[in-house]
């Protein structure tokens, strides 16, 4: 790695007070610190939305994930999730007392999305990071959130190296063992991968990774006054990163009317049935798939 | 029937504001109000709790469906689900201005309860019905709650005959069209039935009713905080009316330990991983399972 050494990592859960996984996670790290401790660099954690957690809902009065970096001076804000964010950014924030270098942000879905990485940016370093893992357990995908708005507004936007690790499909409000144990397998890779490439001795990767690129998100049919009409189609349901083709049901509506996906070309949607987006209109977000060798990465 | 005739049913949705299925289903009965017309008895419908559905939760100040039959004088009310809860009393309750025979009350459940049928108590008229549903369709269950309070205080606890249908593995917030649509051919089914009966052809019911009875909640380990110490072990999630025996595993703490069922009897773990009961202390509730002819009942 021709990048600075890694100093601080941080490990954030419950930036969703429903995403239980997450916010276990960090009560599990912060009574056992040796799980997540390295020797080439410190690892922190942070229970990002804790009034929100303590009343299991995903925000109090604002989408946290949507409320860092805002231009505007701190007496002008009002609502907890904008005051909670300007407080992170003034401790972990690039310009704060302890930046981070890299931050892990703990999401769970509703959506069949198994365990997503989720990266905002063409960055050589995450792209490995990313290659490495999805070569590790072929399960794992990688989702490229592109200009969908979370590369500056996200809590990981922070970070010089931000990742989003999203688990599903889980309700909101529980806890689901397996998914637990999946997430915090993965978490440790993560930290093995960052030692030793602050070691010098980063992992070999002989495979292409495959992405799934943002293009743009899709809402429900509505009514008028705004109503859902339809809902997603059984054969699309938990189908998350599977190929969507021109006439494949979409959605189907409460009369039992099919309304399938009517664009030539193929793409591959994900957060399918997500119950937070119900109130940003967003039913599935599609994406492109895309297969990149990762060492012609930055050249 | 050796009852008086059914005159009024009334089909209730939304009674907790994020158990979606119900609320668009009435959504959809209140425009096609056809569909749930029979000859010989009127058909009402009943959004509960609108304020937690705009807010998609489940409620706003406490739950709604342990809100009915409150002994203390109105102006001793406060709560919104208590103030409304009063409210419905006095139109649909067996005091109010249009009392109704039958309640139908739609739930769902992040558990894996396919779907359940609920009574409160052993009825000639409520056990001959669920015997019949069941017959028609060997993968509903019924579920007798018993002694676990909702005898009382749910919205169902105003009628004659109240019916819960709870249906699942579905998250809070979200539609699931095969739900949706199951549910919603149960309703028609029971409407029929009722029809019949008021037309003194009740339908014959050849085969016994499987029952399955509260014995008693259980909470999930916690620490002397109250945190949760332990999950739902992954042989058990998702296997709502499968038996339970002594020695198998039912949790798996953090760090991995699995705590086993202890006691002699086989019992039926339903409710299990609730999201709404993690603040009720309730991880399942457990059943025993009991056969009977209900050509037997009430001799």
């Amino acid at each position: 790695m021709q990048q600075k050494q890694l100093s601080r990592v941080l490990i954030a859960g419950a930036t969703h007070g429903n995403e239980l996984i997450g916010a276990f996670l960090i009560h599990k790290f912060e009574r056992s610190p040796h799980l997540i401790t390295r020797s080439s660099f410190e690892t922190q954690t942070l229970l990002v939305n804790p009034k929100a957690l303590a009343a299991r809902v995903r925000y109090i009065d604002t989408d946290l994930n949507r409320s860092f970096n805002r231009p505007c001076p701190a007496h002008e804000l009002t609502a907890y999730e904008d005051l909670r964010a300007r407080e992170i950014e003034q401790v972990f924030g690039p310009q704060g007392k302890a930046p981070v270098d890299v931050i892990l942000d703990l999401h769970s879905t509703t959506s069949n999305m198994g365990l997503t990485l989720i990266i905002d940016r063409d960055d050589t370093f995450l792209l490995q990071l990313a290659a490495y893992l999805s070569a590790m357990d072929s399960s794992i995908r990688v989702y490229h959130s592109a200009h969908s708005g979370r590369g500056h507004d996200s809590l990981r936007s922070l970070a010089r190296f931000g990742l989003g690790i999203e688990v599903g499909a889980i309700a909101q409000g529980i806890l689901l063992a397996d998914l637990f144990f999946r997430t915090e397998a993965l978490i440790y890779s993560i930290l093995d991968y960052l030692n030793q490439v602050n070691q010098g001795e980063p992992p070999v990767i002989d495979q292409p990774l495959t992405l799934y690129r943002y293009i743009r998100a899709i809402d429900y049919p509505r009514d008028p006054s705004g109503e859902i009409q339809a809902m997603i189609h059984p054969q699309l349901q938990f189908q998350d990163y599977q190929p969507l083709q021109c006439g494949d049901p979409m959605f189907l509506s409460f009369d039992g009317s099919i309304i399938p996906y009517q664009e030539p070309s193929t793409v591959y949607p994900i957060f399918i049935n997500e119950a937070a987006y119900y109130e940003k209109g967003i039913a599935m977000c599609l994406t492109e798939k895309q297969e990149m060798g990762v060492g012609e990465l930055g050249k």
